[in-house]
């Protein structure tokens, strides 16, 4: 393995919505470049917003760092500057795994049930990762016969990802925020070992200001509810205040 | 119990789209009525036919019989006419479970994969069972959200639902046709037990001719291929003759 003081950035291997992935010179590491940009409804509305990059970007260094104390490895490396990771390089499942507390986004739109009606047990759904089929839901069989994931390793996403949930829960909970529904990316190590991935920011996390009940999350720019680089910021500072105690 | 010949249809306790379901003067059995009607789109497209009813009523029956002989319990108890049934009146779980062998309809469509290509294993997929949702696609974490099912329950009708699949996959097959997919209801007994309910036709199935690769079911209505009930008698007669060997 090369030393992390010696890595250095090479090629894009992939432009995404929200971050930009380069490879390194050690193939098992990739550089994560977080950018000034949101998108959503899978890309069709897209804007470009300052400070929205390091926002998240630390937002996830910090929660990844708080999941692995827990035990929860992730593909996180280290901070190299405000905008950018060093992460260990994974394939991807293309699964999107959501964790849901509460009754939101979809759900509500689906079975029409009340917004934040609580579940008694977190609700996990799977979506098929694919921009162009939409993300479509799917279920255990269906990824399956798509070839998405094993049994096995859907049985490792869903320990993982309660796991997460309920650390989750109590880091926003100290911070007076309740974490509606989020969602994870996991990928395979080398070692086929199933890790978290991606990123954990508001851009992937439902969050609820426990006495406002205001959004705190993407739902801003998604619903056009005012600045979202503020509201994004002003989780990291209550993460950050919550660090200090 | 009343003796089945004393048995008389009372109340219409439920108008469907293909059937009517009357109470009796028996409290644990229905009257079923097979209608001259098919619907497609939730109800949006509806159309009377000669002869569906009595055609999708002894397709029924008969299947349902030969699942009997299987050890596959079902509510269904006796013919009464051409058009009427006697069913165990069961409370119906709301999911319509689909088993699919092949990839067709809804499936293709969400995952945009080739029409009939094979699962390596059943996949099975349930639907939430609501008019006003249009029947949306759930996991089974949704499904005990929504307090539509036990984990037990979905597991007893997993079980059934792949052991029906297997003897009727046999049984269309003697008649030259494949059985691509089909959707069941299973209700709750008085004493609690997990029975298959509704019926069994090419309402419910998709059926194709293994030669022609014609389809022998609804689909024929839905995509507007041709006179339908033809087809049905069609899979009658097929399955007449074979119950003939
Ligand atoms: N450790 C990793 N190794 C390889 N790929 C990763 C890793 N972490 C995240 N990715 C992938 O890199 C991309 C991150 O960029 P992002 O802008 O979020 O993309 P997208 O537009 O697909 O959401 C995602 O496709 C994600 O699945
Ligand atoms: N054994 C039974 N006991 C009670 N209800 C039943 C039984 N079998 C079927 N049903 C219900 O009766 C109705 C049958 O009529 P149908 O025309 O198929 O209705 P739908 O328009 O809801 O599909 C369905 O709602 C079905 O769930
Ligand atoms: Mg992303
Ligand atoms: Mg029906």
């Amino acid at each position: 393995m090369t030393e992390l003081t010696e890595i250095k950035k090479q090629d894009l291997l992939y432009q995404g919505k929200a971050k930009e992935m380069y490879t390194t010179n050690d193939p098992d590491i990739l550089w994560v470049h977080y950018m000034d940009q949101v998108t959503a409804l899978n890309g069709k509305k897209k804007v470009q917003m300052k400070d929205k990059g390091k926002t998240n970007c630390a937002i996830s260094a910090r929660l990844f760092t708080e999941l692995r104390e827990q035990g929860i490895v992730s593909h996180f490396i280290e901070q190299l500057s405000p905008t950018d990771q060093l992460v260990q390089k994974v394939q991807i499942i293309p699964l999107e795994t959501v964790v849901r507390n509460y009754a939101s986004g979809s759900f509500v739109k689906r079975y029409q049930t009340e917004y934040l009606q609580k579940f008694d047990q977190p609700v996990i759904e799977f979506f098929y990762k694919s921009d162009e089929l939409d993300d479509p839901f799917l279920n255990d069989d269906d990824a399956l016969a798509l070839g998405a994931a094993t049994r096995e390793q859907m049985a490792q996403i869903r320990q993982l990802a309660l796991k997460a949930n309920q650390h989750l829960r109590q880091i926003f909970a100290k911070m007076n925020v309740l974490l509606v529904d989020f969602k994870l990316e996991f990928g395979l190590t080398a070692a086929g070992d199933v890790i978290l991935a991606d990123e954990l920011s508001p851009d992937n996390c439902r969050l609820v200001d426990l006495d406002t009940k205001q959004s705190l999350d993407k739902d801003v720019f998604r619903k056009g509810l005012g600045e979202m680089v503020p509201v994004y910021e002003e989780i990291l500072q209550r993460l950050l205040k919550e660090g200090e105690r």
